[in-house]
């Protein structure tokens, strides 16, 4: 039988006891799980990015996968926590917005507010409520027990209106949403939104730069060469081949990319 | 049943081979152990913020849990290795203070030197004693061995005396121990040494500034303000209301932090 | 019976959502195993690096043990994806020298090249071969299914020229080939390339210095001092005692160094 699953996404960062504090709850309630680090770096309190990295998860973890995600900047405020299920899996964490790329594709099959009182730590801290409140959720939906124990259903949730680009007659502007650690920028405009478009149909435009055509793949032209490309998760990303295009164009989060139609 | 835990808690740093090969040994004497790491960005032979982290990890996780910690300035010198029960988990660790926190409220069980020349590597290298004499010792623990294995019974342990402040007729004089990286600044003051003495009675000094009050969460104020507050794990820390603390006062682990009452 | 162990060794960095999408896809296929992290922030694209950090595990895991590596500038061009039985582990990663290290004492049982159609992902992207290609070999090896079912058998694979010094009539010539997080510049250089020699027969020059005889451990001599001395896992490196080599130096990965024969 497949063991159950945990992930964590967090902006806790790799030092501290933050992490193992939340792990040493889910492994105390659910002996057993299976813990799986998927990222402790998303910038403080940047829910744009920790979305983008819940939205590349959903589509390769197995079914039943509870995943637990913290970057909360509302924590000690009136904000919701949440449980959704998404695509067969349970996403924990709090509603400000971190949930958007998850539902692209897939509508919420179920929300739950986290507000049972006796699923939570017998003292909840008042700053941290991924180790008091969502891991006792997390754990309380891998071991297999009921949802609609950890609180009433709710039908609304906050999405950020900039995980998506604006179309215009022209084609699209949009925004990179990450910068991975080979300097690649990958931006908010995912290939299913150009349509039959060939590649080499489109102009991407950043940081003053024009690049002609959307191409296959790194090794498709020599080094050094700037590129825009689909990424292997369909988002489309500008590289340097064997380069850092992040050095090169003094870009990252929030720089803006234009994609247009060329005639 | 629940499988048997170690958690890893280092100075290694994130890159190479080190913590593999340590999880490589633990798993080699120990099949199926569940690892968890805790963090391996201790700033290197810090046993101050080792033990730092290891104190705020002893209450959440389950009885039986091993944890193994390397934090080791004096390796291939005379310091001595152990094993100490504490709250019903073991902490396998060089002696040399890194256990300080651990035993804030628990004191040790039972303390077990690390001499049995069997429950090692079959080669020990002269500078990698998490490898070849610490992992074994908590691979034999995991498995539920007898500790009277690992070697004879010892009394006395090394602890740190700045992990916990001085105090004096105005209150304590303490220090930074950890800056997280929302750039808070976690203290040795826990709140658990200020009596019944309310929040507002307390005045905080660190870095030329004065703050007025420990209040109970960062949402109490408006964003950009200095407050002191009892954190997740009830130390005394200094923050920005969503902004960074250790930046704006340019202060970080060592910056002396002063708690006086207020007439 | 001892649980499968998939290890992942990678160059994606701790960012973003890479690594987790190569768990995903190994918990999906391999339910129940066990997945090490062994590193995952080796320098972009850096080969030898990441072969430094293989060799230094191969010898701790047990039998069995499925280590996937992915540091992989050739992705998207014809670079070849092999399969490797060595020590009675299996090495899955691109052919592009990853492996030197790890044959540097066990020659490969058997090498397979991952051709098969049916032991990938449905869709493969361009650029995410970790994901779509390596991961479902590594878990299809977990599961203990035949080897030959992931492609033809391969004599051929490519080794790094730099993993090993240079010989001469004096001694050898290396290079720096990994610098620590506290600092130590570990070499190319084997202990078990010296012979019988004693450590106080050699010379060790780097950057500009002269250091007399290789030493134990760092605790033989003083604080401050500049050393060399066989480190764990028995490659010959340059440290200062309690200090940062590296940064005294001005030395990390490619500094050349010297090792000669006294008298």
């Amino acid at each position: 039988m497949r063991p159950a699953i945990i992930t964590l996404t967090t902006d806790f960062g790799l030092g501290g006891p933050y992490v193992a504090a939340v792990k040493g709850v889910l492994l105390e309630r659910a002996p057993g799980v299976q813990l799986v680090d998927v990222c402790h770096t998303i910038s403080p309190q940047n829910i744009l990015e920790g979305g983008f990295v819940l939205a590349n998860i959903v589509d390769v973890f197995p079914e039943g996968t509870v995943h637990l995600a913290v970057v909360d900047p509302g924590v000690g405020t009136e904000r919701r926590l949440l449980a959704c299920s998404v695509a067969r899996q349970w996403f924990v964490l709090p509603d400000n917005g971190l949930i958007t790329g998850v539902t692209r594709h897939h509508p919420p099959d179920e929300i739950r507010e986290l507000t049972s009182p006796s699923i939570r730590r017998e003292f909840v801290s008042a700053t941290f409520h991924g180790r008091d409140i969502l891991a006792p959720a997390a754990a309380h939906l891998a071991l297999g027990r009921p949802a609609e124990e950890l609180g009433p259903l709710r039908s609304k949730f906050i999405t950020l209106r900039n995980f998506e680009p604006t179309a215009d007659e022209e084609g699209f502007v949009g925004e990179v949403i990450f910068k991975d650690t080979f300097g690649n920028l990958i931006t908010n405009i995912h290939v299913d939104r150009l349509g039959d478009a060939p590649g080499d149909s489109w102009k991407v435009e950043i940081a003053g730069e024009r690049i002609a055509g959307i191409v296959r793949t790194y090794g498709d032209c020599p080094a050094g060469t700037l590129v825009a490309l689909s990424g292997g998760s369909g988002w489309i990303e500008v590289a340097v081949v064997n380069g850092d295009a992040g050095r090169l164009l003094t870009a990252g989060p929030g720089t803006t990319v234009r994609l247009r139609r060329e005639g």
